[in-house]
């Protein structure tokens, strides 16, 4: 197997071939995908790096990474010092970056495929401000060099029965017709995979931990579609569920469908639909629309089959925490558990219920120091032991067909020390400030994102993420467009108004470079609230996840009497929904977890 | 003297002589101003709206004026609805409304000294997407119909010397210098009047309210000026003050001057020096460097000796208000006095400082119903009498050489409801939550904006106003750059980081229609904070108004330990700093209101 470094100098050769002066290389795929099938790992094999969002250039003599806030430290572990820079975003761009260097005449490529148009625009700006040119490549680089790079997955797409969707494809396509009519649009472009898995209530497995199938389709304005997707991945069952107002077309053919387009008016959404797409279309003289994928709100507001199939979820999943959290109270202590063998027993206890269809991201399973590494996923090298008074964090989430979690728990193995506890009870309060908000309808995330916050402020802490993400029903575990988060984030939807039948996270954290790392999350429900006397349309929080909250790490004097209420009644709520559902034992220790504070 | 109806149809007459299908009025000058002067009151000699913000279009068969959440009902009290149509910003955009009703080859006029670029530029493309034309005029067509209009102040300019501004003009020049040489420039265009009179240290009497003098200049990047005033307002003090190193020309001269400007390096700020500036200087064949006015976040810093006298401004200011709130809790109840009187009353008071320069606005005395007006202005016609049982709201500010005011209070004359207080005390906790936030260095004040509405919105209630805006040194009263509104705000600067040194204030309301208002107005400075294992640099905020909050309209029992605390430590700073300023009975009373809750 190659090195990492023979890798990088294989793709410099290349791109000499090729009279390329550097090239991009982003991870995702042709779908603007954040979790990308194996065949699309290019960032991974190129560079080592193993989160869930970065990009690298590469040019002959310098190569940079760029990741976030969340990967600061996760980058510099995975990612060669030898090879590459590590870059931040959003405090360095690729384009300030790249004219920063580019000479005048140099030619910089990318795959049209693997970029948004808006991408491409203000990367070709930039860099023609020094002279330099951004150049389209017809096929990508790094997999001419990547000898043993797999193919797109050959899995098989299922039905996701109208007993979980709540609303039948036919009837979802009516909508997005209705929608095509109202801009005297011919057709719009689904390119982003949670759109097209939601819309063909269709689930696929070619992607890990996310149950979509790679497609492209074309809604028409009559509410038929043009579906592009492997053939051989269609079984009976699918094909009959697809009917005869659905056509099926190879997925090589969509490019050279879309060609055919000349006079049509086609709607494509340029945060989702690759600039290849918008390419095409221009090239074959379709007139195009931009607008937001049609599919992107509906799928966001869940309705009450969704929200009652979610909540099933949380039971079901909650109750498998339980049990771990109760075997992990037994074993943690004696010694001898690490942070594999903890997350191989959470993810068997969700096995357990035999309803697991996948996790729905990677574990993050951190002992101790670990813990402060805020998207950590443990490696055989990485793997840690669990101690006896130290912190462990384990932000997991499974998928089932009724919905999709995402939860976090920090626990105390042995005594905590006054600074942990200090900062889990400033973290629990702005969890609670949140979990509790009422606000007006129209209001947006980064207003309430200051709520969860202020506490750690206070002390002149914070973290260096968002507070919450959408969430996906059988989907994608990061699926927006809402979230909360501060103005200014690198991350977008912050700007999205809530509305009912949205759910997020609400997931504050505080991370000790080097000692420990915390976060409560639970998922919330945008429900609307009857306030007596309100004098405008009313939204506030249901908290639907369900596992107790360490009470050994709550300093009980820093709560208010109100806070204090919150812990007590939530925890009657875990007692009450998920007691029922674990063995006896696990019952009561629940009970003596979940005691008042 | 001409109904208002008499000049919309003689404006009409005119812009038919001139060939053109519509005109677009707004409230300003030719140096972007929020308050102009007499001989720039074009939008309420034609309309009557009184307000500081608004914009009117007028076509031959329709007339609109456009205005924000805060004038909303004052719109309706003081323009006519038969002959215009009332329309709210930012939901309808005056380039939306016009290119709705704009038909194929309209000629639709604009004053180019009015206009920001950015707005002639988004207003010509709404209006080509119709076939329609925006056509800049050489001269105003309301001034041609407006037979009285009053000329340009002729005021005299006085000297601000150093004891206030801590900072010398020439070194202020020198440090602009300094920016220019950073971007290669050789000037920059100062337009906004109150960085004109901060850069050179002087103040004007041109517009009311409002210390400033109508100028331009150029500042050279050898910290050389050009100052372009009317000669005959320099008397020798302020022609011996600008010393040699300011060549002072008529204003008239300005816009000649710029088309010497060939193959210069200009900057000009896009915000704030109109569209006239910007095609003059691209005419003359200069580069136009597009920046932010250069003085804008050095004026917002606040040096030492600016706060100190900020400071002494405020002990004063306090001083005559406590005064009047003594005055009006024994006149008010007996009956009698009115809106006009207790504001004639409280003018009084500040003028027997014997420094007051002006009032720093027009302070909005609104009784009962009318204090739900959120900018108030009492005339002759709606002035109210002073009820028993009944709230009077007062936001009020003086000028003085020192330091510019702003506070309000509200007052309960005799017994509030149990709704007012619970509305009081809800518009009390937001106060204190933003009075008391912790936050890192590079907050903006879009994310402490909830701060301040949370307790509101907890029953379904809001404000429909910013939470803070900036103010000046003996300048605007309302200055940017920097704000406290929420995200989505009419009203611009609410992403601008909060440095030390900035003044804004803290008045988040409550607005019963056709029943009462309620506001808490403190301005704070943001400060340096030291806090203990911070783990970043921390800010927060010194309240810097000093007068008592009605404790009648405080319901205790909503209140936490901590908010109880704050408002009992600021009255005990109340009473100790502004007592000893006042006479011995008002300091009696003042002792009695700001006893501990």
């Amino acid at each position: 197997m190659s090195t990492y470094h023979d890798r990088l100098t294989a793709l410099r050769e290349e791109l000499a071939r090729r009279r390329l002066d550097g090239f991009v290389v982003p991870l995702t795929d042709e779908h603007m995908s954040e979790y990308v099938g194996a065949y699309a790992q290019r960032l991974a094999w190129l560079t080592g790096f193993q989160g869930s969002a970065g990009s690298a250039v590469v040019m002959p003599a310098e190569a940079a990474i760029f990741v976030d806030g969340r990967y600061t430290l996760q980058v510099r572990d995975q990612v060669s010092a030898d090879d590459w820079s590590y870059q931040s975003v959003p405090e360095t761009s690729i384009s300030e970056w790249l004219s920063a260097r580019a000479e005048q005449g140099a030619r910089i490529g990318y795959d049209p495929w693997l970029h948004t148009k808006g991408w491409v625009v203000a990367a070709r700006a930039a860099l023609a401000a020094k002279g330099a040119e951004l150049v389209a490549v017809d096929t990508n680089p790094v997999d001419a060099v990547w000898p043993d790079q797999p193919l797109p997955s050959d899995a098989k797409l299922v039905v996701q029965p109208d007993e979980f969707t709540g609303k039948n494809s036919a009837a979802k396509r009516s909508e997005i017709a209705d929608w095509l009519a109202g801009r005297n649009a011919d057709a719009a472009v689904l390119s982003a995979l949670d759109s097209l898995a939601w819309t063909f209530n269709v689930r696929g497995q070619d992607v890990e931990r996310t149950p979509v199938a790679l497609a492209f389709a074309l809604v028409q304005a009559d509410g038929t579609a043009d579906l592009f997707v492997a053939e051989e991945k269609l079984g009976e069952d699918v094909r009959a569920h697809l009917g005869n107002t659905v056509r099926v077309h190879p997925r090589e053919a969509f490019a050279g469908h879309l060609s055919t387009l000349a006079g049509k008016r086609i709607a494509a959404d340029p945060e989702r639909a690759v600039a290849a797409i918008f390419e095409a279309l221009e090239k074959a003289g379709a007139t195009v629309i931009e607008a937001r994928d049609p599919v992107v709100l509906p799928k966001a507001i869940k309705n009450a089959v969704e929200v009652a199939g979610h909540k099933a979820a949380q039971h079901r999943d909650g109750a498998a925490l339980v049990r771990f959290l109760h075997w992990l109270s037994i074993e943690a202590p004696k010694g001898g558990e690490t942070e594999i063998s903890a997350q191989d027993r959470l993810r068997a206890f969700r096995e357990e219920t035999g309803q697991l269809r996948d996790l729905s991201f990677d574990t993050i399973s951190g002992a101790g120091p670990n813990g402060a590494i805020v998207h950590y996923r443990v490696s055989e090298q990485s793997n840690r032991p669990l101690e006896l008074n130290s912190l462990y964090l384990v932000d997991s989430g499974g998928q089932y067909r009724d919905g999709t979690t995402d939860v976090t728990r920090t626990v105390a193995i042995g005594v905590p020390t006054a600074e942990m506890k200090d900062r889990f009870t400033r973290v629990l309060k702005g969890h609670i400030a949140l979990a509790t908000a009422i606000f007006p309808a129209g209001t947006r995330g980064q207003q309430l994102d200051t709520l969860a916050r202020q506490y750690l402020w206070q002390a002149g802490l914070d973290y260096a993420h968002g507070t919450g993400h959408g969430v996906g029903s059988f989907l994608s575990v990061h699926e927006g467009p809402q979230r909360i988060a501060p103005v200014g984030s690198s991350q977008a939807g912050g700007d999205e108004p809530l509305q009912p039948g949205m759910i997020l996270s609400n997931e504050p954290g505080y991370y000790k470079t080097g000692a420990y790392g915390i976060r409560i999350e639970n998922l919330i429900l945008v429900e609307e609230r009857q306030v007596a006397g309100a004098e405008k349309r009313v939204l506030g929080f249901e908290t639907l996840t369900l596992a107790p909250i360490d009470r050994n790490l709550i300093d009980t004097g820093m709560l208010s009497g109100a806070e204090r209420a919150w812990v007590d009644a939530y925890h009657a709520r875990v007692r009450s929904e998920v007691g029922p559902l674990v063995p006896d034992d696990t019952r009561i220790w629940l009970e003596s977890v979940t005691e008042p504070l």
